[in-house]
């Protein structure tokens, strides 16, 4: 699978107390989600402060980051930000883009024939651009934010008609598609281009609209300790699932928005990307058990 | 099954207009929910306005109303309120109490070894009183919200204690436990006395804590017209079904949650109670059959 997005350091405050410059990034943490599953390739860009044993980390997890360009003329992607102790709301008390601001994202030869692609949360254009740089892959699924709705709508628009997995938070969702009911909702994002919505409730799980299938995934119930990251981990889980399978049918894309809700759960267990990296296969396994026992019942 | 609660009248306002005095009440609803599962005795007040044709109109479904007084110093108990067009919320614009201000549950004679045992959203000095008023019954089950937390927390703590299981609200769950995390709020309630909690989350479905068993019942996608009695028919499926299998089992508590959930799916369809009096058997299994579907996926 190939993932596009932001490299990044993130500065995190929270009830633990304060983080600097942790490893962050869109593409990072899809990155590790999705070496779980499946072999990986990044797209993205750092500056000349961004450590080799960071990327001698993501490579040992099998990631190739032949395509991670490293721009000696400025820092990496810095964001700072705060979380209320709840963790259900954040603030963000300063983005430096650095390198970040003049990204153009150049797929690398040997990864042009990729069938899954996941383009992570940065401009539409920019999305845009990787399509049209890959030969036609097999699934392109697609993430973003209120910020290119308020500021990019058209070529969200655009990129939409060429995406086949939207995955979207549910604020986000009414935005987009000026609806409440979340059957409009998915109704009017459906209609956009998308064949399959996933629309992501944090603390509430997700669901999932397929054709005429509809699918909740449950949320998993731990004591959070950091959500940054958990939406990348969400969608690069949920891509690597699908890629170790291969083949994009309604059945497995229900298992695969399972394994990423599993794998976005152990994201928030840490700080950063720690507990994701430590991650292993029968932990993973376990926790996908859980999340079949905890959603299951006797029909009689 | 017991059902004991307020009986009234509803005018309600929302975006399809004006509906003026529908009947409604914790024990109506729960009574007609119950009603599809089990046999139901209902106890509760009405004045002097209320229709023979409607307390006919129940114990057509099988409700046994001889525990229904009628009060004729005065008029049914009146509510109206405004919703607004998303649902999510609600304004009370008039309480007018009437006869349910004076309202002790009498149990009559004959109804005070029934097995299960249903108090609605009343004060919780009168819960008490019912449960003084019964022989131990094999399962308790009741609801309350934050009028009571707010206003008669001791009483609701003595009652918690003779409770098996206790229904609430997320945010009322919340304010009742001074935590945050679902995980520490359910442990801070099952503290209180009850061995088994269910946690609303409205349109994000709810939470099963039973033991060291944890259960998430989906929401289920749907337009609702109206979500009065939503919650009480939720709390009066549940007890139905657990009095049919007869058994209370963690397995029968979960299939309980989902069918309580998908008997209050049919009763937002409607305004007041009307489509839960219409609704049917085949209807409800071929609900609960959609809830499983919408939840089940392969884990490998």
């Amino acid at each position: 699978m190939l993932v596009v997005g932001s490299v990044a350091f993130d500065t995190i405050h929270n009830a633990l107390g304060t983080h600097e410059k942790v490893v962050g990034g869109s593409a990072t943490y899809a990155s590790i989600a999705g070496s779980l599953f499946s072999d990986v390739q990044l797209v993205g860009v750092v500056g000349k402060d961004f450590p080799d044993a960071t990327v001698a980390a993501l490579r040992e997890k099998g990631i190739d980051t032949g395509g991670l360009e490293v721009d000696a003329s400025g820092d990496t992607f810095h964001w700072e930000g705060k979380y209320t102790d709840d963790l259900t709301a954040r603030e963000t008390l300063r983005t430096d883009l650095n390198v970040f601001a003049n990204f153009q994202p150049k797929i690398p030869e040997n990864f042009r024939k990729t069938p899954f692609v996941m383009l992570g949360n940065i401009a539409p254009a920019l999305q845009i651009s990787v399509l049209d740089q890959v030969e036609k892959p097999e699934l392109v699924i697609a993430d973003t934010m209120n910020f290119w709705i308020d500021g990019a709508l058209d070529d969200l628009k655009e990129l939409l008609k060429r995406v086949d997995v939207l995955v979207i938070n549910e604020e986000e969702a009414r935005q987009l598609s000026g609806q409440h009911h979340l059957i409009h909702v998915s109704a009017e994002l459906l209609k956009m281009g998308p064949q399959t919505l996933i629309i992501k409730q944090g603390e509430y799980g997700a669901w999932l609209f397929v054709g005429d299938e509809v699918f909740s995934a449950p949320a998993f119930l731990l004591e959070a300790k950091d959500p940054t990251g958990a939406g990348d981990s969400f969608a690069g889980g949920l891509l690597g699932y699908l890629a170790s399978k291969g083949e994009v049918t309604p059945e497995n894309l229900k298992s695969a928005v399972i394994h990423g809700s599993a794998v976005a759960s152990f994201c928030v267990e840490g700080v950063g990307p720690e507990r994701l990296l430590k991650l292993t296969k029968e932990e993973l396994a376990e926790r996908v058990a859980q999340f079949r026992k905890i959603t299951d019942f006797a029909q009689g």
